[in-house]
């Protein structure tokens, strides 16, 4: 039996889709408990609602208060306990769980989640953010860092490449192949922190050498590394895409209907619902972050990607490689 | 009259497109001059060929020599003058004509430009290459820099948006909207180049602040400035878009369908020929540098881009903004 907490009050929808997609787990896992962390009264209903108050492998913590998405997340944040984010994390940390999941606040949440559960021993830099971007119907390219850590030593692009093979290993991926962002595949192309990065990871289980822009959607390699500011500007200039390619085809009525039919059939392989959330990468727990507009699927599947993660033993993996 | 200087043995198709293409040009542009720079008698008989043998305006420099791509740009490729990209650029810097068009290698095209035309004074980084992308039927967005400096200064940053802004008013964007590539719209946010930047940029021209990835297409700014390591990696994540839709689509019959009947028809709106080429910005002769696959019609509208930027000033424009 594995536990996962839910911080019931974060996101958009939440609680109707936390506790929604909770009950659903539920009762499609046999073998997975969900910790519930929220107002009682409230999640109490819900739980009702959904059919499925009293169900054993689901169970409520009190705690009435959310963390605000504008909180300044500093050391004081941990004493607000009745938080339901800092509650999930807390339970998470004295092992009532194995795995705190959260659509809240990205930023928030990995900071809390940072300074409340700790680094793996070896990690000098922030906890990294990785991104599973759907390549085709089946296979996937695991992106980080995605934004928590802008300005990158070379020392961090190497630890971010063991926390992607690492995480990888848990989706399912074997062998994974992992490859440096740069500007050119020749070990002599890039900025000075990937110049350097490449020495540092020649040699490395799995390092495939630098990859392009353009390698990340095509399965070059199943692990893209580079640091936080340029994976931030990728992840959100292919946010933009389809809305760009709809605006195009807009000015002309067969351009506007082709794209619609086109995007609606293709939305459902690149739906961002079915991988339920962004791992927090270098904790000494399984965290979850949930895209804040999730729906009771994607809250689902944000529980099954902790599930899969503690079930694959993410943390000692990673923990291994570091000490290696 | 104004006079462009091709390097007419560059680029994958070359001599016949740029040949063609030079053709093509002066027979549109009443007061258009084109000096072909390669081969005397290979050039001779493809004007021929294209009925403008003997044409005033179109006169051909012999050079017998060509730069190979792999070439190690260094000081001594200046002493290379039976090279058409090197004759080419010498007759523009000595006065022989205004601007200089080349389809060859970028990176070595740049450098060469750079090392012979020399930079505009006040100018403290490499030149950058702008790109122009089209995010609409009518509007465009230029990035730079492109990848010409990996890794820049807050300052350099500050000398692109000048650079861009400069190129912008040439292209016909009136009061160009310059923003600064970030993770954020907040100055506080972004790596430590980009937040220095960004107050260094406060109260210059057309300034509106950090724009984000998403932004590079949905018309947010006109001129959209970062380091060169990320604007390569955007650029060629946003190449990889087509091919990997078409990757996804051809799973299943309709859907590749759909997408063949989109993209063959917002292809044209997208295609790279229509700009010509990428301008080097911060030298002190009017440089573009086309694509190596240009055809006749790249070949043709990147002397169009050259010869308004030269009717335009754009060199004079952007050596007084960098003595203000």
């Amino acid at each position: 039996m594995r536990t996962v907490a839910l911080d019931a009050m974060g996101g958009d929808k939440a609680p109707e889709a936390t506790v929604m997609g909770a009950a659903e787990a539920v009762l499609t896992k046999p073998d997975l408990m969900v910790k519930l962390v929220g107002d009682q009264a409230v999640l109490s209903l819900l739980l009702a609602r959904n059919g499925v108050r009293g169900h054993k492998r689901i169970v409520i913590v009190h705690a009435p208060n959310r963390i605000e998405d504008d909180t300044k997340v500093d050391l004081s944040i941990r004493l607000r306990t009745d938080a339901s984010l800092i509650k999930a994390i807390d339970i998470t940390r004295n092992g009532e769980a194995d795995a705190i999941v959260s659509l809240g606040n990205t930023a928030v949440t990995a900071a809390a989640a940072t300074l409340m559960l700790g680094r793996i021993p070896g990690m000098t830099g922030r906890p990294a953010i990785a991104t599973i971007l759907p390549r085709s119907r089946k296979r996937r390219t695991i992106l980080l860092d995605s934004g928590a850590m802008v300005d990158c030593k070379p020392e961090q692009l190497r630890q971010f490449a063991l926390l992607g093979w690492a995480y990888a290993l848990t989706t399912g991926i074997v062998e994974p192949r992992i490859g440096l962002l740069s500007v050119g595949e020749e070990p002599t192309k890039g900025n000075a922190a990937v110049q350097e990065a490449h020495k540092l990871l020649v040699g490395t289980r799995g390092f495939i050498g630098n990859v392009q822009g353009h390698d990340i959607m095509n399965g070059e390699a199943d692990v893209v590394v580079c640091d936080g500011f340029t994976g931030n500007a990728i992840l959100k200039e292919a946010e933009g895409f389809f809305p760009y390619l709809k605006s195009v085809a807009k000015a002309n009525w067969l351009d506007a209907l082709l794209a619609f039919l086109l995007f609606r059939r293709i939305g459902k392989v690149l739906d961002y619902r079915v991988y339920g959330g962004c791992p927090l990468l270098g904790v000494q727990k399984v965290c979850i972050i949930g895209h804040g507009k999730s729906d009771h699927v994607a809250a689902k599947n944000a529980i099954f990607a902790a599930d899969r993660a503690v079930e694959n033993d993410l943390v000692g993996n990673t923990s291994r490689l570091f000490s290696e």
